[in-house]
């Protein structure tokens, strides 16, 4: 295969880092060009020590003839930059991936009603394709744009969507519990990402009203044929990479654990990055660190016929660079796993 | 008032250490002998660096006629021991507060259940009082043997008693999703606590099994006059002390989230040590830390229906150590602040 | 004794609220006045969520009217700013007790040199006293204006002060590595605070800069009568609270070990916070966490005759808040324990 | 070239996993069996969840003809294993990398003393080459037998070797005080490394009797060739990976702190793994994370005329598993950085 000039818009945040975390290894791309808004001609190691000797290149100013001459596009940038950025490269030559959460929605007045910003423009919406990648890799693979998932609905989902398609757990009573790591919370400086305040300290927040509630109810809908409204809970745990996601639901009658075990071993038996875990102390944030996997569990309490589904991923892999590199492999027909066969760090 | 003779039986624990912390600065204690089923002679201070100069004296044996000559005996030993060790200081002399769970379960079976150990004599489980200090004084005050309530019950019963004794909230699909720290797990070393292991992970343990889920069905009947079967799961999170417990629930119909919030301030507001918090920025774990404070956050979610109920505890003090020594004080007719008047931590 | 109304001028830093959390506890202090320069009218307690129910008082403006009439006035302000704000208080009324660096060092021209900033006023830090308690005792007692320690300097100059006034070991080759926690950075987010960037990571930071190398300088001549010109260095922990200090130096021939350890343990004999610690497995920071303990070790290497001498604080109590207490305690002529006599939290 | 097998005597330790995670990517590797001495049979994937699906082979137990046949073996053992193991299989085939510190001191008598252990053969120990491959690339090409430096020499000599080699400090006053993450104390737990009493907290251990001591003096001595006797200290950092370690020289006379730099530089132009930092913000343990790299960096005190010579290394790979198998590429012809070339994690 020829080789791939790759650009990242958003190189500076923590999906950007990850993205060139793995696009240094990825056999087919050659060149990496990173943009930036603000800091054109900063030397990139200058900003970030650890990519000395590595990536000693400047930051490039946001250019479209550039930006259209690449082969792939990544945009890592917070919500409400991509809706205006990217449109006009839609269809103009490279394979787009945004991030961000500016082309999940469906509905643009639930996009503004959720993040409180003005949404993309509704053609560009409708060509856009979430990129969910083990449940859309055939949309994925003929997209102009791809919706990189957020982080919290790729666990939520690569979960659920097994047991709910299948209607062997109840949509009626979900109740979806979820906890991440601070770096979900960017690169940004604040009181709440402060080391002595946040460090030792578990917190909830945004409670109800997460901007990934609309996206994981619309998922359940697109995927799982399933119209329903969830409880969705967010928590920060003092740690820097994870997500760990606990839903409740109450099994349909006569459904047993072994069905639903079953249900989720076979969906996933030919995608190497869903792994299901029957062994709950294999099951950890740290035990997919760095890497590209989701880890899934179920078990039933047979006091209250309810089912506990459980999902773990790094956030910023599978929740974010990984996921957007892996819909990048299936766009150019290579196997999911180029560049992202990592082992997880473990400790 | 007369000074006060207390010993500690269990004092190398982390409930241990942390009653010697406060009980240090009691006004009414004079002494504190701590006692040893294995270490007879080692000076304390020698196993506990932080205690040099503090307490220097050595570990003594478990005595009886020691021990029934002392006020008040805490017991701080892990699940088992005290069934056999209370029982014939029972009514002999001193206050008896245990702190593990053996008294806890006024049903020998469920006890042989979910701890998979004998239970205690049924008499002496009949005469224990079960102290969760806010809802239960009243019999805290008399009792002999006083049943320290388990870290998690505690943040449980505080947030949900209220609401569910008033019946605000529907006792019929209550999920409970409870997250702590390592320091629950005890002081001895295990692979699951072994720092590089556990360190920046998060994970579920003991899937629907706790053994703290009898506790909690028992005092919602006892306190809240509700039969009722929970969904209950914990967590473990990267950090030493502190539980946070996310409850959801049904809102009864025509009940608002002002009625809530209502019912938790009246519950408590002659009550010291639980603080309803109206900001969720508010309400975090450090915000509790080395403190006996309980605080208490209710939500509803427009969408649903259900209300999301938080509670945050210090784990080693409210949760253990400082509600022992809070029924200590109503046993003694003091003011339950006495000694643990004391401001967390925060950073 | 009569109560005493305090004032804390920087209430909002770290500094600040540990002077509350241990003076809420001082049996002399009936009232605490916080004062902010910007923040006027903000109830203390919404920014600080762990002191609802505790201070939920407004923060006042900075009034000269005011604070002339307390007791005793804390400022715990970043360096540069009570230069300005306390030389009109001085000889009015109130003791003043400065964590600030802005009257520690003797020389305007060396401050301005190490903060670079305006120096105080020459008469007025003429006037100001050193306040490291163990060693200056006399001149505090009668102190207008005390200069309160640094974090660094507190750690190193009581452990080395004793051996260099006692010429057991050689001044002219001191290396001091010191190691702090991040909340040593005070309360206010930038990108090396910013948790998942500094979590998990080790760092040297200001090489041979520190304005507290001057500081200790000047007390190793005041006290030990010694001029020197140190090697040191700080580093970053990953923690929030402690500083450990580990100093180098040649033993003088002749000198033994156990003379050193002889020294340490005869000069703080009556000195209850500066504990000598003779078994290394009890030397780590979290063994004085959350106290006022100065832990200190020393050690000779027979192979090079070089002693290492080891000091442990808790940087925001002994090393800010804690000995600004102990100072006062020192002015009112109470017992330098009263209100500090805590138990440190290990865990 | 043909592909090679490989094995991993002591698989289960930290070291034996960090060689997985980076043989799994080795282009040469075809092969990786797993040796162990006790769990012979064990699914390794059902010890360490995060290879499910990785690597679900079982333990084999360790056995002369299987390991005879492979074309590399590394062994990951505690010290004290590998001087009885491997002797019998020195030149008989299969390359071997020792990564514990049975083989890296010359001198029987000085292993046994400061390891308390039986040395190794001593036609065994002198047959081995010491693999700081910067250092020893020409040696290690040919070698049977490597012992892999330990991780805090690697950072030492690192840093210090160019500059005493090429006589710019003064060898007859080195001070090294080092720190290291948890993880340098292995997968086996202990009080010392139990989460709660670890964590939030900064120690110093083994005071001038770390093992490593008499390995960093013999390797100045070898490559330096200078004789000098060390100061040494070690310190634990509550997080899992990284070192850091700070040195302290007098410059010898007329020296520059541009001379130094350059120095360092000119050593290590062609060594992709050392990198020379200039900007002391890029220096941070978490800025070599998961990565093969040892960043340097130095500074002269212009008051002292000593320098501060800095080294960070992540201890599990440049400290060990990386520098083992950038050992193994030199003896296979293979460029240095094959399988090794990732980028740090940083966050």
């Amino acid at each position: 295969m020829s080789r791939m000039k790759v650009g990242i818009v958003g190189a500076t945040g923590y999906g950007g880092l990850e993205l060139i975390r793995f696009l240094h290894n990825h056999p087919v791309v050659e060149q990496i060009d990173l943009f930036t808004s603000s800091e054109e001609g900063v030397v990139f190691s200058s900003k970030f020590g650890h990519l000395v000797t590595i990536i000693d290149s400047p930051l490039q100013k946001i250019d479209y003839e550039a930006l259209s001459k690449l082969d792939v596009v990544f945009a890592s940038t917070p919500s409400g930059v991509t809706s205006e950025l990217l449109p006009p490269l839609v269809g103009k030559g490279p394979k787009l991936i945004d991030l961000s959460g500016d082309f999940r929605l469906k509905n643009p007045a639930s996009y503004e009603q959720w993040y409180g910003k003005k949404a993309a423009p509704l053609e560009i919406i409708e060509q856009s394709v979430y990129g969910l990648t083990e449940w859309n890799a055939h949309n994925v693979k003929n997209a102009s744009l791809i919706a990189n998932p957020g982080c919290y609905p790729t666990a939520v989902l690569l979960s659920l969507l097994p047991l709910l398609k299948a209607q062997l757990i109840d949509p009626n009573y979900l109740v979806i519990d979820a906890k991440s790591g601070i770096s979900g919370a960017g690169n940004k400086p604040s009181q709440t990402t402060h080391f002595s305040e946040v460090n030792e300290s578990f917190s909830i927040y945004k409670t109800n009203t997460h901007q990934h509630i609309p996206e994981i109810e619309q998922a359940i809908s697109m995927f799982a044929n399933v119209e329903t409204t969830i409880t969705f809970n967010t928590h920060l745990v003092p740690m820097t990479r994870g997500i760990l996601s606990t839903a409740y639901a109450p099994v349909m009658p006569g459904i047993t654990e072994e069905q639903l075990v079953t249900c989720l071993q076979t969906t996933y038996e030919k995608h190497p990055f869903v792994r299901v875990i029957t062994d709950i102390n294999s099951l950890t944030t740290n035990r997919v660190k760095g890497s590209n996997y989701c880890d899934i569990f179920v078990k039933v309490d047979s006091r209250t016929n309810r089912a506990t589904i459980v999902a773990v991923i790094d956030n910023l892999v599978k929740g974010a660079a990984g996921q957007a590199i892996q819909n990048m492999n299936v766009q150019l027909d290579l196997p999911q796993t180029t560049g992202l066969d990592v082992v997880p760090l473990f400790i």
